[in-house]
């Protein structure tokens, strides 16, 4: 089977594609052949791997992409939130036309032949905006506050649609806010969920700009993988229409997060966290969902961890002891 | 003020012209210049109109559209949910391009200078999708089970995050089913609802193709225009990103219609009325909504006819009275 991953050069394309090389099959069939393709060059390599250097909003590229007809493709590539908001027409360009040229450029080549991809698109819980009734229902509508939510509300919307009329068999996952992101502090209003728990564990200072009783849906990292990996193999002839799907995540508190710190990192630890409150960051963060009733997804199989700790453990499993390497 | 209806050679579009030339005025101000597009000639003219053959999905003629910086635009050109499914790429092309380039000219014409025109664009009660509650609430998601319906939501989308962002005032109104639709029988699959009033209230026959408990929500033409009037005045400033609102109706069973039409046309008028079932159209019209319950519309004054009885009285007075003529 060959499965291809169109973002591949990012957090979680790249631990995708490591995950689906580790157990060399996904949907339950052979990986013959794993094509890694971002604006990026992607780094990895290996026999079986392609890498490919396309820009999914070039109608030229988004064809390339489906030339060699995946059985499977993972859309991820995207600009963030932040990017989104700042540039206005790059946000509709890449979030909004990359998705839809993609999708077209699967149609023309099922007019030429019979081909309907599973396609697992990675959409986001901004396509939720506020009021929020306390736990959120799969059927509670899209309103975005943001022009990122707004594109990835579209791109569901037009997966659905191809869908429906036979061209592709879509999903679209709404994934929690990966926590704890890897890597390097970066702008992201969400930022310091991850900050706050990923700097004083490796004995570095973070700044909290938000109360503790601040509330937010997560999963880690290697839950995010596991939805993408699922998403891929699961019957989704049930859907309908309704084929975006919001996935399971831990509610949990800034407070709740501090407490799991200081199980695994001590009162050193939780030391490090500089309270520096941000009025910009607090209001931003106040229109985000606090909790979910994913029930379609978890009737699906789908799984995030069971409690915040479990989303601490990932990150020192995965990371930390990573990094530092076995013993 | 400068008003301009697009798409104003449709059922709505003349209608709503007639109304504005009547009232002289909308949203409180005095209209100087009524701008009457679409892409059939329209054939309404008077002092103070201006006509302008332009096709919306046309990114050359969607500027030319908003060149005269008109303070308040009616977006109803659209194909109908029966041609966006025949045909795929028009559907789209007309019904979201046609969309977006609207708004990416005002937002251009905004770039040359401040614009920030009210924006009201018919939407559909096709943006949402079966399985439904008994009553549906505004907070109820839309998953479109047609690609209209596809097309109606992005529009949704794409004018919430326009006006979010500042480039437009818009609004979405989801109208409900328009009954009595005026005219001539039509191959829609709801033409039905209308058709079996209008033919025997007349004389003639009409084809029933569904059982009588077939519930569905209706507006007459009158309310609709009431609507798109209503919509052009109101203060939007409290609906933040929420923009798209289910308008007010009667919810019916064909068998009140029935019951209304027995009441005005008598025995002879009910007589003329053939079942003849259709499988087809019967499972389609299953798949429809029944009943809303409309809070945010009603809130904001939004008012539909209070019963069954009324949308017939409305079409007595407006297409038989006025086709022959005072007495
Ligand atoms: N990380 C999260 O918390 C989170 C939450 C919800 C949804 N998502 C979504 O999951 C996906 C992956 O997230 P991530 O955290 O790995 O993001 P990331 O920014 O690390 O990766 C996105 C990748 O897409 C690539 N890309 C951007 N524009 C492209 C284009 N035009 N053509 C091809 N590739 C392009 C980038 O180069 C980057 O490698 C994104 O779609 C994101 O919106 C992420
Ligand atoms: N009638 C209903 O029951 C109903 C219900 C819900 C929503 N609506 C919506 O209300 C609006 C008006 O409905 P209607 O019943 O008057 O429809 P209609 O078909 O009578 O009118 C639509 C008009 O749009 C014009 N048009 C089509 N493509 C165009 C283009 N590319 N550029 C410019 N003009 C174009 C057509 O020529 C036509 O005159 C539509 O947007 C429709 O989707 C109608």
């Amino acid at each position: 089977m060959h499965v291809m991953i169109i973002g591949a050069a990012g957090m979680l394309g790249r631990k995708l594609a490591s995950r689906l090389v580790a157990r060399g099959e996904v949907a339950g069939r052979p990986i013959d052949l794993l094509t890694l393709a971002d604006v990026i060059e992607p780094s990895q390599c290996g026999p079986g791997i392609r890498t490919l250097t396309a820009d999914v909003s070039s109608l030229g590229d988004a064809a390339e992409l489906v030339a060699g007809r995946p059985d499977v493709i993972f859309h991820l590539a995207a600009i963030v939130s932040g990017e989104a908001e700042a540039d206005f027409e790059k946000g509709y360009r890449i979030n909004l036309d990359g998705t839809r040229h993609l999708l077209e450029a699967i149609r023309s080549a099922g007019a030429q032949g019979p081909y309907c991809p599973r396609l697992v698109f990675s959409s986001s819980l901004a396509v939720f905006g506020a009021p929020f009734p306390e736990e959120i229902p799969d059927e509670f509508f899209a309103t975005p506050s943001t022009s990122y939510g707004t594109q990835k509300a579209i791109g569901e919307l037009l997966l659905a649609d191809y869908s429906r009329r036979g061209f592709i068999d879509g999903i679209a996952i709404r994934l929690p806010t990966i926590c704890i992101r890897p890597g390097k502090p970066n702008k992201a209003a969400s930022g310091f969920f991850s900050s706050i728990l990923r700097e004083p564990l490796v004995g570095e200072e973070a700044v909290l700009p938000v109360p503790e009783s601040v509330r937010h849906w997560f999963a880690s990292p290697r839950a995010a993988v596991g939805f993408l990996e699922h998403a891929a193999g699961i019957d989704l002839s049930g859907l309908g229409a309704r084929r975006s799907l919001t996935m399971p995540g831990v509610s949990a508190t800034v407070g709740e997060e501090i407490e799991a710190l200081r199980r695994f990192g001590g009162e050193r630890a939780v030391r490090l966290i500089r309270r520096q409150p941000d009025e910009t960051i607090a209001r931003i963060v106040l229109g985000w969902p606090q909790r979910f009733d994913p029930k379609a997804a978890l009737a699906l199989g789908f799984r995030a961890e069971p409690d915040f700790d479990a989303i601490v453990r990932v990150h020192i499993e995965d990371e930390l002891a990573a990094a530092t390497g076995p013993a």
